[in-house]
């Protein structure tokens, strides 16, 4: 991983530096795209090199000219490649759409134009989104930048290994299944899923519509919410948008969370885990418990059906989503990819529709743990990165498909569309990043925010 | 039909005879259970005689006692069968649960007894209220009291015969894809289906879990929005109930419709019609016009595929709902309801998917319509009550099942959930009753009221 020594780690502390003009936009851009250049991770499927340094120019007139539009201004972004971006390649990370140019953007991309943030480029995916170790992709698999015979995680790995190599100071990812929090975790970065339909998917490729989610990968849980303020509010071309008041997601980052409860559960998001991944979560939650909050074991009931609605919905979403492509132009797929999609085909109805039962009963069964506790803390994912290629895991003397294992602890929250951070919480003797996930009440991502800077200003006081 | 000269046709009036003690509760339902006894409808699964008359005395001795609760005190209702009761028997019209006896009653009947309401009886339904002609019941088909050879629409036709047959002064529906507006049009009586989520169905049997309504059948609009004002309100019980600010449904009763838009849609609602049918409704438009609506065609694109989507998804449902009866114990069904029933078993997951895409396309779309007309004008149902036993009907010379040809024009509103009312505009020259329904933005019962009782008014000034 690159750090130059001239760059702030943060997208706060640059922001800072751009507003009171001792960094330059394009002499930021212009050490990314040198540090682009040289990059292992494979994050990028496109650069928008001079697109960028045009943007970056621009906002450098504007912020010389004393019309700084705000925290973003400046500031270098990268995009997850099925977030549609006009007259910019999109490609889904597919053999389908490689080359394709969309006419339009995506309400996302258009609301980080109008912050004034730069595009350094699109990243790397899983094919169509649909796998969480992010080495499936027409472009090549996406490599961790931690250890680069490892996965980034998925789908949103480009994101997750930009982010994390200091390509850039955010990106956005998508969450189906975990795929901003997987590879956030697995890179050791921070990744919010913020609540169903807080933040547009329009123009966003869908992967399964209703677990769909848009939200950052950042480096500190501070950028992440300076982010999601540009990010989120109501868009009527979503017909999943959902319209609270608008509010400013850093706003209690400094209360502290002494006095609040964490609820750690007794069952499912501990069992079978990576003892070192146990550890780490263990600590954090000792630390969160040392800074005065108040730790709490709670009862989730039926979490694995839960995450089995959630997995069966995905299958049958997405056969829908792509049952064109299936029928005429099968081979074009991914091996893997296409034999997944296959098994969406011939679910029943029947199914699908108490699978939908189950995710009301899911919100209210995580509702009733979230009148007593503020949040509830996890490990992300049950294990550090697999190596690329790498399809099955021992976990705990218990065999698992790493698919299976990678969104064990993250499906349940796309399928009750609850908001989630992962937060990164050490590293395993072996070098490898180890994520906690904070799960919180519907629209509460502030409070996921607090208690996640309040760990990382514990553990590193100057991020 | 049995019309007493001393008591009033309508709710509202009978209301004030109530509170001014001018009538007495008991001897209201004294004087309406002597009629339930020699009805021909086959309305009633269960009536409650001695409960009743215990209610009503109750009732009579709080209002003596100068403790009136408001609009329903005293009133005596019906509810379909399917709508638990604690203490009396909640039989579905099925063999299932013929004699089951529920010890808890739903939240629309804790409503309705908090407000003084006195419970005549069960009414009959359509065998798990599958089928929009109430003549498959294990207690028997119910007749229209028009012409008692002929059904009464379904599925809630035991309250549509009730109410149209002046046993009770209202009475609560249940419907998936029609089964209020149905039998409220073929029985000459008024039914709405409120928005989706508007009124709890914590208690009431399901049909499709997201397609199912609850909503009130009486003889006048007025009647229709004092029974919706005790009905609606948020329900943590009922993970589908929506949240508004409580409001008064009669408050635009007297507002008119002058300067306000009617959408007439140019396609599908009135294309295979009965002639009669579309005659009335067409002179409907033209009385709303003579006050000073202005009667604008819309056009709202997709209404088959509405349509079809709307079927698809009340078919997984209701397997869903039924899939342990369906394995242990087919034979109890009706056999017509097995075999419909049975059609959900294989349908595929995707397909499913799509249809609630098209749920929410149809939201945009009816949405995009109603942003220029205050209310969608369309008839209920396209045909007159067909004969009892009747499978098949000729409209148009174009063949159709009776089934499919009744809930043609209700389903699509089922799907999108806006809310719908039925109203009676006229009888046909055999004398059967035909239904006008106005369709009109989420949660705006108000003006589907407003509209329903202009025409009301002005077609029968004392009704």
């Amino acid at each position: 991983m690159t750090q130059d020594a001239q760059l702030p780690r943060s997208l706060a502390a640059l922001s800072r530096e751009l507003m009171e003009r001792h960094l330059s936009p394009v002499e930021v851009v212009r050490a990314l795209l040198a540090r682009v250049e040289a990059d292992e991770t494979n994050s990028f499927i496109t650069v928008t090199a001079e697109r960028t340094l045009g943007r970056a120019s621009l906002a450098e007139r504007e912020i010389m000219a004393g019309r700084h539009r705000g925290p973003l201004h400046g500031v270098p972004v990268a995009l997850k490649d099925l977030i549609h971006t006009a007259d910019v390649p999109t490609t889904m990370g597919s053999a389908f759409f490689a080359g394709h140019v969309p006419d339009h953007s995506a309400t996302v991309v258009l609301k980080l134009e109008e912050a004034g943030s730069v595009l350094i480029g699109k990243t790397n995916t899983h094919e169509f989104a649909y796998g969480p170790t992010g080495d499936r992709s027409f472009f090549g698999p996406t490599r961790n930048p931690h250890d680069t015979t490892r996965i980034t995680g998925g789908s949103s790995g480009g994101s997750g290994a930009a982010v994390a190599a200091n390509l850039c100071y955010g990106a956005l990812g998508s969450d189906t299944g975990g795929s901003i929090r997987i590879p956030a975790a697995l890179c050791g970065v921070v990744g919010m899923k913020p609540t169903f339909g807080r933040v547009s998917k329009h123009g966003v490729f869908p992967l399964a519509w209703s677990l769909d989610h848009v939200g950052p990968i950042t480096r500190t849980v501070e950028d992440n919410a300076l982010m999601l303020n540009v990010l989120a509010g109501h868009d009527p071309g979503d017909p999943y948008s959902v319209n609270p008041a608008s509010e400013d997601f850093a706003r209690d980052l400094e209360r502290g969370v002494r006095g609040a409860a964490i609820g750690l559960p007794t069952q499912f998001y501990f069992e079978h885990i990576d003892g070192e991944v146990e550890a780490h979560v263990g600590e954090a939650a000792g630390v969160l418990a040392s800074l005065g909050a108040e730790i709490r074991e709670v009862e989730i009931p039926n979490l694995w059906d839960t995450l089995h609605a959630q997995r069966l919905i995905l299958a049958a979403e997405a056969y829908a989503v792509h049952e064109e492509r299936l029928k005429t132009d099968p081979d074009r797929f991914d091996d893997h990819g296409l034999e997944r999609l296959l098994n969406g085909e011939n679910l029943r109805a029947f199914r699908y529709a108490n699978a939908q039962q189950r995710k009301l009963r899911s919100g209210q069964e995580f509702g009733n743990v979230l009148r007593d506790v503020d949040v509830i803390l996890t490990p992300t994912v049950p294990i550090p990165a697999p190596e690329i290629g790498q399809r099955e895991t021992m976990i705990d003397g218990y065999e698992e498909a790493v698919y299976s294992a990678l969104t064990r602890l993250t499906g349940p929250t796309n399928l009750n569309g609850l908001p989630s951070l992962s937060v990164p919480c050490g590293t395993t003797a072996s070098g490898l990043p180890v994520g906690l996930q904070l799960v919180g009440r519907p629209l509460d991502e502030a409070t996921l925010y607090r208690f996640g800077h309040a760990y990382e200003r514990a553990v590193d006081p100057a991020p």
